[in-house]
């Protein structure tokens, strides 16, 4: 029996029960013979309430001190959960990211994990300690203030740890029984995945399936740590994600492994872009230049009689007024016609590893769309994933009808809990 | 103008209201051309939110984890109170004990402060930042865990911080307008204090004055760091703590400081314990093993009748129940008749360094007392101050006959504003 890292998110620890139930598991793993470590985000709502506070004093709340705020909010969760546990007669230590050797760049409010020193972490755990770290946080390498990695950062947190102590598995315990096939709010009959591979599992990511961040999935892909998400309501197995199957998970991989949707987003066309080289690269730079990320770029052949070209790309609709910003003072120099920003648009991607040796799946997916009376707007494909954009009204049905044609649906009308997934 | 601590309770920055108006006062000094440091405890009933969730999970939560837990709620009040003051155009950071350099021992719930290394609070200052510090927390120096002060933790925090950075004054906020020469709550006639040296305060602290603790005073004197206590509701000057009368606070030194009272003791006499050497030490040997602090002993002469005493001592009443616990298992070595337990005792205290020099304190005292039909049970005193206890339904009327008695009204009936006054 080796080590394990656990990860539990907000909603299993919203209150004292959440925390004494979780406390339970934990000491269940340990008394298996497992060293244990437990990755713990901030209690339910407490991390809103603190933005809120933040909110009250000062308009745009960021930088240093929001970290140092945010931050509370572990500390607590995870000074409870030690608690509970040594109220079980077993004994916990809480680490705060700093203490736990989480050593990260400068870049406040989205920090990145640069090393992960876990000395003490290693001493608790010789001494018989249960250790239970604050996820989100760490601590910055040059001026050693406290930092936040910002969304899904508690994931990344235990999925690094899990790579720095060479964990067997790093366990990712959710308000849902897994990753499915298909958001299950939207496809009644999406199915558990039982295992997906590291590469199928990040297009997900990447196409709007929020179980899982990119981030934590790309992390765990670099060190093989293999992540098995699951419910912390329940003694299920979920999904594990990894590079071969392996264990309880002996299993073929599909040729899809799942739909995913994503309706964040919004499209921006430049149109009338002269079709000649550099002209992209200014778009795009005027946008980097913004620090605003993008997702997909699509660029028609112009048509020969204008010389003129069409540039869509699609990017978080949050960040939409800042884009048409950026590229509205850079008209005169680029040199398009005008700018459309639309973000009444929903994007359905189809994931699966398997598309590569199929080649039928393109001209199936498109079948089933247009067989809902789904108009396709833009189109992107990856190796293993296709994409396309579409009105945003048309998604669910899109999914829906994309997920029945390629036998993803269950056989029976599953019940599955789910929510938000703490960060 | 040279480096000013300024320390603000938890009722100074209870709601985000408190925070931005204690945070205007802060750029003022800073206005003003001074260096400033900042200790701040947790908002408002932060801490007993803190505790109440702790004791959700486990039933008597202390030690380690505890530590880790409350101090999550400076965590949060300094971090706002720094936004708050960038909100206003100017610099500041806030910093846990740890980056602070407060030093303590090993004693989670109430350890000491053993040493202060503000290395990055100087650096903070000189690159003209404010710099807000976490009160009632510092870091362990053999283990590195987080630890809590205990009562009064701010207060000390800020009184070291001063001593360490060489300040010019401690300023100590609160909620009333300073020291007074009695409860105002039960004396309305009670006035502030201009000026008080710091062996007054340290017999008024001692004997029951709220406004600050003992701890706090013996080491603001240790380090000769003038405390100045004041509202942060008003701009009104307070009470100044130290030495000698300085700056504002040119004033003579009154004959009384003030009078103190206490409810909160109880009182156990060990009747029939043989006059005997030793027999004392066993007692008091008993109590200490079991680790209550005591306040007034007092021993009549025996009755040459026969050889036996009367031991009497007062002691919080919280440990009043472990106190008789360890003395009834002593019984026998020891050999005392009977354990007599009263928790129905008040003590008031006259403090003032004026009474060595002046006989008549003492009669005056007794005769005050006994005009108000006040009976007495004990009597106690030290070079500076004469404390006696009765029944404690006699101590209010007893506080005010003896503050009328040695002339110590006001005038007018002055309006206080008075309340809790956070840790």
């Amino acid at each position: 029996m080796g080590l394990v890292v656990q990860k539990y998110g907000g909603s299993s620890v919203a209150d004292a029960e959440g925390i004494k139930r979780v406390a339970k598991r934990i000491v269940e793993a340990k008394k298996n013979g497992h060293q244990v470590v437990v990755v713990v985000s901030a209690m339910g709502d407490t991390t809103d309430e603190l933005i809120d506070l933040a909110e009250q004093v000062s308009p745009m709340p960021a930088g240093r001190e929001f970290d140092m705020l945010l931050t509370a909010g572990e500390r607590i969760s995870m000074a409870l959960l030690a608690m509970a546990i040594k109220n079980l007669g077993h004994e916990a230590q809480s680490f705060t990211g700093s203490q736990a050797g989480v050593i990260t760049d400068s870049v406040h409010n989205k920090a990145r994990i640069i090393d992960v020193t876990p000395g003490r972490i290693r001493t608790a755990l010789d001494e018989g300690n249960i250790a239970i770290v604050a996820g989100f946080q760490g601590v910055s390498a040059d001026k050693k203030d406290i930092t936040t990695l910002g969304r899904g950062g508690s994931d990344t947190t235990a999925v690094a740890l899990a790579a720095a102590l060479d964990a067997e598995v790093c366990e990712i315990y959710t308000d849902v029984d897994g990753v499915f096939t298909a958001d299950p709010r939207v496809v009644k009959k999406a199915k558990k995945i039982d295992w997906i591979s590291f590469e199928d599992m990040l297009e997900l990511a990447a196409s709007g399936s929020k179980v899982l961040l990119h981030r934590c999935v790309e992390y765990a892909r670099r060190y093989n740590i293999p992540i098995h998400v699951r419910s912390s309501f329940s003694g299920l197995q979920g999904t594990w994600v990894s590079n071969e199957p392996t264990g309880d998970s002996k299993v073929e991989q599909a040729i899809i492994s799942g739909v995913a949707h994503d309706t964040s987003e919004a499209k921006i066309t430049v149109v009338g872009v002269p079709d000649k080289p550099g002209e992209a690269a200014a778009i795009f730079r005027a946008v980097a230049d913004a620090e605003i990320n993008i997702d997909m770029i699509v660029q028609n052949v112009s048509a020969a009689s204008t010389g003129l070209t069409d540039i869509s790309f699609t990017l978080p609709k949050a960040e939409g007024r800042k884009a048409i910003d950026a590229l509205e003072k850079t008209k005169a120099t680029i040199g398009f016609d005008s700018l459309r920003y639309d973000d009444q648009i929903g994007k359905i991607s189809l994931v699966g590893a398997g598309m590569k040796t199929n080649p039928g799946v393109t001209a199936d997916f498109f079948r089933a769309l247009s067989d809902a009376g789904v108009n396709i707007e833009l189109i992107s494909t990856s190796e293993i994933r296709i994409s396309v954009v579409t009105r945003a009204d048309d998604v669910n049905e899109a999914v829906r009808a994309v997920h029945t044609a390629f036998g993803l649906d269950s056989d029976s009308d599953e019940a599955v809990v789910y929510g938000g997934t703490g960060r």
